[in-house]
């Protein structure tokens, strides 16, 4: 038993010195200045404060649990106005709203999509793609053709005509960054329609934006060319997909039935919520922290994006609870109707223009899910972005003992409309892997946020907060 | 309507943009030596079979919903040793079977604990430790005093006689490896029973080791001390023993009640099954992959080390499918009790030692779950590591692509006995957030593992035992 007890000791030290611990002397010997110490030592605060004492987590499980869905124009998203802002207000921020007008698209009755096989008719697990149009109540009846792409469209040309066309070109698994998996299959969501609709096709379904063969259905936005008719288009599971495909190769021409109710009534006004804290040295220097209140109807919107709203709510709260002052102005921004219009990120930068007493100097977006974040990447119109990077980057070794890189690369979309004002913008950058499991569908729900991740995401953020107010940019 | 489509053209773009495309020049460009561009590329054929092609998922999704628990001695251990070493075989490697007597601890009847207040009885969350006594039938009752480390039971002293010491001591959140902070909290766990007991003490309860504040308490083993009485030792889900805490508050003369009937039986056979691929140049020089095959008996043992396991099977299914014949001997060992002996890792250790023709060049263990692997950590005896780790260290570059990076470290604890035969020793380094929210839990299962995060290990483990094997170590 001795020999046992050896073992076990072992094992436990083992685990005990398998990760390097973060000691402060890491971050110190990679830094000559002065101040280093000081921000390790107020980054390891920061951190300390984002475990254990922020209120981000807690927010978003209010929010999730009751509230839910925040579609632009919703009752939801109503609602999380005041909710955010009830919360920024009671956590001593100064808050606004800023109105916008929001396109207002509605769902309707759940849709139907039969494949009317020899053997009878096989529904499909399908959502419509937000922004469509209806097929009207009775519903569309029409062969399918399967297609990869638009460009595949364009070559069948007349041959779509009367038909419902079927985009079944996967998200590629290979690539690392499950976004440029998703930038790479995400023009016949987007696109698929009017592409359609150009040579005569009644109605599109496409596949869902997904990395995994699973039974789960993906909504998200369509653009419709004002050129062409707007036809119905309506997402399909990745396994029904596959399941249609196969029976196309036996039966080429095969019908399918399509109901759905949805459509885009006029637009309402709606609102981004503002918390900020002012600054103490230099108030008209602007840093913005934000992601989108709004989220897809099917589910609670938790990583897309109230992952991100929470952790911009966080950054404020975590320096308040940090003690630190901030000598710039420090403005969470919670973006309304990022996902079917992105009106509030562009009303934030039409507003941010006009207003010549403020000088923006970095917006940082996180929308890209609650998961463990491994880096902020960072763009900028090119004409300043060379000098703007370099001085970022100096930072990096503070960031490096909590697995943070730097790198360029784009921000996001709500502060998209903002580039043209030349300054630096940096996205969040969480791990990928499981994003598309649960964005734009039924299941983007708290259950599947992880606390401690959704913590270090806002820790990241204020720490290159924290830097970027004490020295500038 | 030409404005909005705009922006949603530029939501796209900055979704494609966000992140760098991990192109081979990246790699190509920091490496000047010939035969760089062919390990880029295979290095990416590794990958793009691992994510599209591997059977390391379908494999951990049948055992963990086949077979389930695995704990040493049981049922379940004896199927997994047949099913791993059946797939093995139907994949065409060499396989074997290791036999090493193992412990055989059973946890009886469902446990146990009341709290006795004043105004009635409380029952906690609780599962007995793996390799405790049972109390007995009829249970024990006596007065619980709460303590926050072993330190606290050696200052009380004879304080603790015929008492239920309750350690309550929790995981430190604001560790950003969570591995660091539970080899910070495991000593009450493991060896609180004994000091306990070295006092008088009637028994242990001990809070789980979790990030978290939830209802799950979690197993894990303990070692007694052959010095002192072996009492029973329970532990409680991190709620409970905050509740408790409170209670103890108000009324610090309370009783528990306790009844488990745990019990360790004797000793009986059981398997490390041995996979492998022949050296076709130096097949004396061998590479050992693996995880452990036994797991706790309240959950599927998904991460703890299912995972492992299928990742290592992966390797040799990945490099197989790539094409790739290897020089030297590529071994996957699945290790049996880890959990409660490590017998199955002395064992293997004890023969490659007796067996002088062969020599290990690299032991690459993974058993820190399947989550998104962001680096292997390296260890061997002192007087070997730091011409080891120069050597591997200047392929880093190669993984950069990947997010993988290679720090000094521990490397895993069944591979740990082969130490003091000086190779090198790699532990895969995944993501470790969400690790104790499942670890010993009733709820480390197959749904909380993600097919991608499992395969990209997978790949990462592959690459690195691709050019050790190709250019020696």
């Amino acid at each position: 038993m001795k020999k046992q007890n050896h073992c076990f000791y072992t094992l436990f030290a083992l685990f005990f010195f398998t990760f390097t611990p973060l000691s402060m002397t890491t971050v110190l010997g990679q830094n000559s200045k002065s101040n280093s110490d000081e921000d390790a030592l107020f980054i390891r605060k920061i951190y300390d404060h984002a475990l254990t004492n922020t209120s981000a987590y807690p927010w978003l499980y209010d929010m999730c649990t009751r509230i839910g869905a925040r579609l632009s124009g919703s009752e939801g998203a109503a609602k999380a106005v005041q909710y955010t802002k009830q919360m920024l207000d009671t956590s001593g921020f100064k808050t606004r709203l800023q109105a916008c007008m929001v396109p207002h698209w509605v769902r309707g009755e759940a849709e139907k999509v039969m494949v009317k096989t020899k053997n009878g008719s096989m529904p499909l697990r399908v959502l419509s793609i937000g922004n469509s149009i209806g097929t009207g109540k009775k519903g569309i009846e029409a062969e399918v053709i399967e297609v990869k792409s638009l460009d595949d469209v364009d070559k069948l040309g007349e041959k779509v005509k009367g038909k419902i066309v079927f985009y079944n070109r996967p998200m590629d698994r290979t690539k690392i960054q499950t976004f440029e998996a998703y930038g790479g299959a995400g023009d016949q969501r987007r696109s698929g329609a009017s592409r359609a609709a150009k040579y005569g096709a009644l109605a599109v379904l496409v596949r869902s934006l997904s990395t995994e063969l699973d039974d789960r259905p993906h909504t998200g936005a369509l653009v419709y060319d004002e050129n062409y008719a707007k036809i119905p288009a309506i997402c399909v599971s990745t396994n029904d997909a596959e399941k249609l495909s196969k029976t196309l190769q036996n039966e080429p021409n095969l019908k399918l039935f399509m109901r759905n109710t949805c459509q885009m009534l006029p637009d309402v006004e709606s609102h981004n919520v503002i918390g900020e804290i002012k600054g103490s040295e230099f108030p008209n220097e602007v840093i913005v922290i934000g992601g989108h209140l709004d989220s897809w109807d099917p589910a609670q919107g938790a990583h897309d994006d109230g992952a991100g709203c929470m952790q911009s709510m966080g950054v404020l709260d975590i320096l308040k609870k940090s003690g630190y002052k901030p000598k710039r102005t420090i403005r969470c921004v919670l973006f309304m109707n990022e996902e079917n219009g992105l009106r509030g990120g562009m009303k934030y930068a039409e507003e941010a223009k006009a207003n010549t007493s403020e000088t923006h100097i970095l917006a940082l977006e996180s929308d890209a899910g609650g998961f463990s974040p491994r880096g902020i990447s960072f763009d900028a119109d090119p004409s300043v972005f060379t000098e703007k990077f370099k001085k970022v980057s100096a930072w990096e070794d503070f960031m490096k003992p909590y697995g943070i890189d730097f790198t360029k690369g784009g921000s996001g979309a709500d502060i998209g409309p903002l580039k043209p004002q030349k300054f630096l913008m940096g996205g969040l950058r969480p791990d990928s892997q499981r994003y598309f499991d649960f964005h734009h569908t039924a299941f983007d729900n708290i259950e599947f946020v992880n606390r401690r991740e959704l913590e270090l995401g806002a820790a990241a953020m204020a720490s290159l907060v924290y830097l970027v107010d004490k020295y500038g940019l």
